[in-house]
């Protein structure tokens, strides 16, 4: 018998995986989670329908939602993650020797029961000393905690269902609050061939929170289309100059320093959703 | 009744897209040939069962395979595209005003004329008066034009059927000496997610062949894995630092000017492909 795990992007694209065996399956009270073992990618953290994260192919989301703003920043010590349940996000931040706290804002505790069981590569750093892990709502947690965090990362599901929240101005202005002085933000923020007008409006909400606000990317091959954005909010620093070689001699498979430029320098069209011109003139 | 499309990227991993129409099939001397007409990506061509391109999404491939060579060109004027049916990569290249002759070297004529009649947007410049299309192979080709060429494109299918004999040190050698002196040639070549080892073998031909050797990346969403290698060998000229600013006002989608260096900064696995080391250090 074959098993076969398909995400539909849309109505009209689908990827399809084959799967050795599905390991758990659970409606919480937020969402349907699922945990199946994909012969390509390995284990695989499936929420409502979507792949959020596989084994094989992790390190690349996880890698480059931490490294990019922690580098950017030039001494981050305490670090604020919403949602990221799944600890990847925690385990790269703790990299940064810099760093004395990290608090994970996670709305739903089975994803990080589930992590705990089912991905301990990717979640073995939850039980560090250096990690606070509170199970309640991000937006509430940045309204109540002002001037609290060096660095904000919103590693959330997409923009429906429980994180629809975390996609709106109120909220990128309350995450500007809880930001230090010289604090900044990114989040995950979807894929420019399939969702284009989504970034657009997203880049305007972060803009009109924060004086620094741009996009950069990375290839993700489990994410729709293959190609991913985070944006960065920043009260201060220019997050295409990072301010620190803090990585030196760590085992990173993606980010290393020449990226932390590369990354921000976008396609032309994308550049064209970010700002968009008459005539993209190649430069 | 819905028709969908589905290639296998290996046993264990699909793409399908939902088809409008089946606009044309036919098995040339060569190679199986389909033009599909898709919801998502609009008209695409597909040879032995795998997507060459397609309207939506096809100006990603063609800019950056033939950009990224000609603006470290300081003056191309004589262009051979090897493969290449379609005419995208005849159009990208015919914008560079210092090109005077593009030769295009398409061992099956049938993918030209498919092209002519289905896709118009790709093929609309192969009756350039610059254009010279020989339905030939370029393995002999390249043998028998010594010292003719300022860039040399291989655009090609994968490294099985028709192509293979395109992916060997024997053909890179016979490239070099197809160039000019100062010239430089570009390869594409397939997907650092699903082809490491592959990639590794190449860049060790081309590298046996030509002093410089450099490997860069698009993302392209109807590529297995959605991230794209493409090799440049180079007999003088730095790919990474372009010479000239010819493109300054074309309506290019993609290819930037801040790309040309970008595009060349690799994730640290690829790094490890390219030239292997015991440890990456974030470098």
């Amino acid at each position: 018998m074959e098993l076969w795990y398909s995400e539909k992007h849309n109505d009209d694209l689908r990827i399809s995986m084959r799967i050795k065996e599905s390991l758990h399956t659970e409606r919480t009270p937020y969402q349907d989670l699922a945990v199946l073992d994909t012969v390509q990618y390995g284990r695989m953290l499936v929420l409502d329908g979507l792949v959020m994260t596989t084994e094989k192919d992790e390190f690349i989301y996880h890698e480059m939602i931490t490294h990019v703003p922690l580098i950017a920043h030039p001494q981050p010590e305490r670090v604020l993650i919403i949602g990221g349940g799944d600890g990847g996000t925690v385990r790269e931040t703790l990299r940064h020797n810099s760093v004395k706290q990290v608090v994970l804002v996670e709305i739903d505790g089975r994803v990080i029961e589930a992590a705990r069981k089912y991905l301990p590569t990717i979640s073995c750093a939850l039980d560090d000393e250096r990690v606070d892990i509170r199970v309640e709502d991000g937006i509430r947690f940045v309204q109540e905690n002002i001037n609290a965090f060096d660095v904000v990362i919103v590693d959330s599901t997409d923009p429906i269902g429980p994180a629809e929240g975390l996609f709106n101005r109120e909220f990128y202005q309350n995450v500007f609050h809880t930001l230090r002085p010289g604090g900044l933000m990114v989040a995950q923020s979807e894929s420019p061939y399939m969702n284009g007008s989504f970034i657009k409006r997203m880049v305007a909400d972060v803009g009109s929170a924060f004086p620094i606000c741009k996009l950069y990317m990375a290839a993700i091959p489990t994410y729709p289309s293959g190609l991913w954005c985070f944006l960065c909010g920043s009260k201060e620093v220019d997050p295409e100059e990072g301010c620190s070689d803090r990585l030196d001699g760590k085992p990173l498979k993606y980010y290393t320093r020449a990226l932390q430029k590369a990354a921000f320098q976008l396609p032309a069209f994308i550049n064209d959703i970010v700002s968009p011109s008459e005539l993209n003139n190649g430069e």
